[in-house]
């Protein structure tokens, strides 16, 4: 029984480092498709994209069929029939799921939404230009069609918009997301009247004045310096619209500077090196497994917005960074930390567009494409009542209503690219990111002094032990779990922001 | 008959299709590749290393698994079989030798020259610091009788030097390569002794001084802006070791700057410019296959040294650019045009190192190296003896001895890397640039007049025409006929070289 047992565990183990070599190739091929858009977006000359897609869609072809190999089914067949514990376990679960989703859509149906969303973008961008709803409507269609039946193919029985969702966060239901999306809508909306109605009068125009961009890319590696960026794992640089991505051993930051916002580059700095400091925070054995990949959408714009709102636009942080941002602006020197502050945290109730948003407005954004395209996919929208209805809910949440489709349900890219699910992983975000600030602060104390100081270890530290270093070992509601002792609640983010804006704003009943 | 003759082409059709998919696949593997390696050159943090050579070796063995599956066998024997003339028969031509070499060698030899090498490049590194050869030695002969085996493998009946230069020049005989080195030899070393012996008086120090970086980098800009080069389909950036790469559609080049070598960084510019325009000249609808990539090592070779020397350590070339150097750097206010050109191709006869050497005493280093590899591949000199026979070989052709061996046989990094048969292409590369201008301008009247005015598009149309726009739809010889209306020799280059020569140091018999 006992040579039985040995026999049967090297069986096993032999069959698990086949799985994973295989695993391990996948990953790779993704990471190489990673860089390869890094440097499309990041330092390609501008003729080199026709060489560049289909480079980027052989890369994603392989990808594809080392995952939906009928040996990988093979494999994961085998493994699942043996008693598998732990990391193995977990490595198993995350390659499964997306064996299952891309075995279960014919190919065909994959590159016609590819196809057709291609075809979308110029549409949308026209359309957009010339304000012209009609022109996008009839692709739009196409793609809310497509993908109701890419949905029905991973899963017939469920509510395609659930399945979509699933795409970007798979292990937080659809229900807790409507969940929250409604509690913040209902929440939000009376504090944003309150700040309309306060008199309090903000210092806003702190950072007013033009600023020249070398300065601010000094300032932005200084930004990144203070909160402690490791150099020897990433680089800065700048893009149209900054995103940050690789690896724990290669994870960069792009940003980008507008001349009369120096606010904006710093705080868009401090949100990507928040996604790549969970990035970097990810275990080195790990690279090439999901032990080494970061959990999903919400996780990692936890990590954005936690040193984004939670560290960046804090009282204590312009305490200590405002000093070294006078070094490269002298302009800078009558402003005073709590002037920063107030700056930096202005509430704009008649803003239309959403990445224009503050902390607080950014939700009723989200909230409003959430509710529009789940009922798009549903079959309980139609594609032409789309501007109406985008209009009345921006006039019902926000008191504002756009007076173009261009400023209006054009305004972003998502829809054209097939995206359908994707937004609420913003606002779920927000709210785990204060979830996990307040339960950091309950471990550790309040890091109020030390971010004063410029002391981030701390902070960082908590969060590498319980959240970046398992990858993806645990599913999320796990990991949030055992990170904060509680299931995802928007109650901490709520906290968070009437308190805060309730002081910034003089507001009576906050 | 019409009927079935119909068929049978639909259906070669049908086959050539799969192939050319197939063709595309490896090729946008090995492109990703590229970039990832220009990325690691030229961008990466330097901790990305272990992530980095993980991308590489899976880009790798699925690029290789792709070209030696047996579909691939299968395609090629169906389409040799049919009637195939003209592009389709270059590219099957091309991939076919590929796939020969490819399945004829195991994978496990491969891996063991893979593994060996990487582990004899920091023994070679350490053998350079410490000039201690014994270090290297044990390595070096394990990396030779791996390649004689590989070479076996390829084929057992050749002389297995002969099948190692193949792998960077195929198309070339081995006899013809050492023919045109033997020439080079012979010529070259008479004539470079009465450069020793001559009493002209260079004037060698026309770009002393200190010259800051950011500057000569505005220059090296100037410097491509003035040859053409096309900046939507490239880049300047620096790297330690110059190179450039890339594809029709975006090709990149490198350079270095140091501070007291402006004329190093000018002319290592005007090189890899050279190879860049030669990767840009190729067609764009021919990418992905053979008739879209560039030709072997001597044919990019040329490109580079026709721009280098030809173009670019001419008297005209400093008659247009030393203006334009002027505005950069006013401490040149002084120097003539006459003077920058006898600075550009002063002759260091005492010179032991190869990346340092001018224009003639170049081939002699390389023809030491060519020597003494075939000796080590063929078994006809044991590795022991490697220092000895190099340092009697640079006394008997350059007339100069090295004192160590960190200065002699262990001086260049390729052998570490398991690269036997390369170093030939270089000196194949001079000799047929000179072939080639001389027929440009055989064709087309002297350059001269052109390249004084900063006029390169007459020199650059007939390499377009006569070079770059076939990619490899000839093999090299008949390349080479085509354009120049003879087989490959190094009468034009001698021609060249003594007439310079002999003028710039006064020779009474040149």
């Amino acid at each position: 029984m006992a040579t039985d047992q040995a026999q049967s565990d090297a069986s096993e183990g032999d069959t698990y480092d086949q799985f994973e070599a295989r695993v391990r190739r996948i990953s790779n091929v993704g990471n190489a498709a990673g860089i390869l858009r890094w440097d499309q977006e990041v330092v390609m000359p501008d003729e080199g994209t026709p060489a560049r897609a289909q480079q980027l869609s052989t890369l994603s072809s392989l990808s594809h069929e080392l995952l939906t190999a009928d040996e990988t089914g093979a494999l994961l067949d085998e493994l699942e029939s043996s008693d598998l514990e732990g990391d193995r376990a977990a490595v198993v679960r995350e390659v499964r799921r997306q064996y299952d989703r891309e075995t279960s859509v014919p190919q065909d149906l994959v590159e016609e939404i590819s196809a057709t969303a291609s075809n979308a973008h110029p549409k949308w961008k026209q359309a957009k230009a010339d304000d012209d709803f009609e022109h996008f409507a009839p692709t739009l269609e196409q793609l809310v069609d497509l993908k109701r039946e890419y949905a029905e193919h991973i899963d017939p029985d469920a509510d395609p918009y659930a399945v979509l969702f699933a795409d970007y966060e798979p292990y937080i239901d659809l229900e807790t997301a409507e969940r929250v999306l409604e509690r913040l809508r209902e929440e939000l909306v009376p504090l944003i009247d309150a700040i309309d109605d306060s008199d309090a009068d903000l210092a806003t125009d702190a950072f007013a004045g033009a600023f020249d961009d070398d300065d601010q890319e000094a300032l932005a590696r200084d930004v990144l310096d203070s909160l402690g960026y490791d150099w020897d794992r990433g680089r800065l640089d700048t893009a149209p619209h900054p995103f940050s991505s690789g690896t724990q051993f290669d994870a960069r930051v792009t940003t980008r500077f507008e001349e009369d916002d120096l606010l904006g580059s710093i705080t868009s700095t401090i949100h990507e090196f928040g996604h790549a400091n969970y990035t970097l925070g990810l275990p080195d054995e790990g690279y090439g497994t999901p032990l080494g990949e970061a959990r999903d959408l919400s996780v990692h714009e936890s990590q954005s917005r936690l040193w984004e709102n939670h560290v960046g636009r804090s009282r204590p942080f312009w305490e200590h960074f405002l000093p070294i941002a006078r070094e490269r602006f002298p302009e800078l020197a009558d402003v005073t930390p709590a002037e920063a502050y107030e700056a930096a945290n202005q509430v704009h109730d008649d803003n239309l567009i959403r990445v224009e948003a503050d902390e607080l407005t950014y939700h009723l954004h989200i909230v409003i494409r959430f509710e529009i395209e789940r009922d798009l996919i549903r079959g309980d929208l139609a594609v032409e009542d789309v501007p109406d209805v985008w209009n009345d809910k921006y006039e019902e949440y926000l008191g504002v209503r756009p007076e173009t489709d261009a400023e209006g349900c054009l305004q972003d890219i998502h829809w054209s690219h097939g995206d359908f699910g994707y937004f609420s992983t913003y606002s779920l975000g927000s709210v785990l990111a204060a979830q996990l600030y307040a339960a950091a602060e309950a471990d550790r104390g309040a890091f109020d002094d030390e971010i004063r100081e410029g002391e981030f270890d701390e902070l960082n530290g908590w969060l590498r032990e319980n959240v970046h270093q398992h990858g993806k070992r645990y599913v999320t509601p796990d990991l949030i779990e055992r990170a904060t002792d509680e299931e995802l609640t928007a109650d901490h983010f709520l906290e968070y922001v009437t308190s805060k804006y309730g002081e910034l704003y003089d507001l009576e009943d906050y």
